[in-house]
């Protein structure tokens, strides 16, 4: 079973915080697969540090390399020009907000400006980005229909957030909360489920599909050496999820697996 | 049906953001009942120009007016100090962090600082005062079991924190969704929402009980005229459901009403 061959039909993929991580997995799986979309572009806060990804770009001539540093205004504008020059009339197919941070903190340690901190890069950051990127996503959404696609996949538009299971209220109870008191990331994570409904509600007469995903408890700098995944792993499964979503799974909340998340 | 008797027992309530609206009338009821707390501490941002408020306090000897800015750590703390003195050994039995704050604005004119604002004053701050009055919450509840009461209540030791439906992604799809898509806003009560589910596990073994409630939407400032409720119907109901709280209601999310509301 691969995920890859979902993404047939895709031309474009925006990949956020692929220098590392799962970030990275994505473009390397997206890139390595027999149907690999047109475009992938990976961006980066930094790509002249981004070694692992620059190699994999010297391999995969549809890999495009592009700045940019999700919390500023200015350099996500940059970006989204950048990317305009790269896809054209096309359009962004898919914008897969991925970036993100974990500002570890408990009930004693956590302070206010950790708080914003977290919600900046994970919540604030996918709502900016993917407004900017409106236009460029409203373009492939366009020619889908026109092309006769006028029902919703991310072979037409779509915008994928990586979320958390650490964002379910919901399951934040009982056992499954007691080793992860992580004020500022959970708190980042619900609101940005929240996001991801309001982008659903606001962009579905567009076509767009929104939903939100997340990706396991996976082996990154983030998710630490006792995770049970590795990116290998988890990637596999989110992208064959990802690659198979139809209208049913807008606005909603799944697991790297495929099944439907409690908020 | 009156809520107040319920706060019969209740040594002290803490009100944030009492100077209009929906805080003015939790004092309001409060204060006016015939069972009313020992002291009612309401706190506003400006003590001196709140006039109702102090009309109010002119009447009942047991409110104490205490200036808090809930954003600024610095008030904060002075104002823990001045409750410390006001309360003595008795502790805190009832914080309600009920300031809060509607940042408007739609898809198209959110901006990355407009979500920071709303999520400070309606996410962080309550997380914030709430860390802050602990040792006095912990008193509280402390003397609440040395005399006898093992479970929890508003009697002995509570967080309510005043969030809203608004805060419901599961609710925010289809009609209900339409004519509030207000991102900064619903961000910040489904990211309180996180807030007070982390504060209920991590404050359960010291006895206090944390939950949100939904006020309903009232004819207030920030609810405006059209809406369903008078401040009156919404706090009297809401406190008769506070006043009734008990160890099962502990980590939920109930409308003013008393129904659970899903997340």
């Amino acid at each position: 079973m691969s995920g890859l061959v979902n993404f047939r039909g895709c031309c474009s993929v925006l990949v956020t915080g692929a220098s590392r991580g799962l970030g990275l997995q994505i473009v390397r799986d997206l890139a390595s697969g027999g149907s690999s979309p047109g475009k992938i572009i990976a961006t980066t806060r930094n790509p002249a540090t981004a070694q692992k990804l620059q190699e994999l770009a010297d391999k995969h001539n549809n890999i495009h390399i592009v700045p940019l540093d999700v919390v500023s205004q200015e350099s996500i504008e940059k970006c989204v020009e950048e990317v305009g020059q790269l896809v054209q009339e096309e359009g962004l197919n898919c914008l897969i907000n991925n970036a993100g941070i974990n500002v570890v903190a408990d009930f004693h340690s956590v302070t206010a400006e950790k708080m914003i901190e977290n919600f900046h890069t994970n919540t604030v950051a996918p709502l900016m980005v993917t407004k900017a990127f409106l236009p460029l996503l409203k373009q492939a959404a366009s020619r889908g229909k026109a092309a006769g696609s006028g029902s919703m996949s991310i072979q037409r538009a779509a915008v994928i957030n990586i979320t958390s299971l650490l964002g379910s209220v919901e399951l934040n109870w009982g056992e499954r909360a007691n080793n992860f008191s992580w004020y500022p990331y959970r708190t980042s994570k619900s609101a940005l489920n929240m996001v991801t409904r309001c982008l659903a509600v606001d962009l579905e007469a567009d076509g767009i599909l929104c939903m939100g995903i997340h990706p396991g408890w996976v082996r990154t700098d983030m998710g630490g050496s006792q995770a049970p995944l590795s990116p290998e792993e988890s990637i596999s499964s989110l992208l064959h999820v990802i690659g198979g979503l139809t209208e049913k799974d807008h606005g909603s909340f799944l697991n790297f697996t495929g099944e439907v998340l409690p908020w």
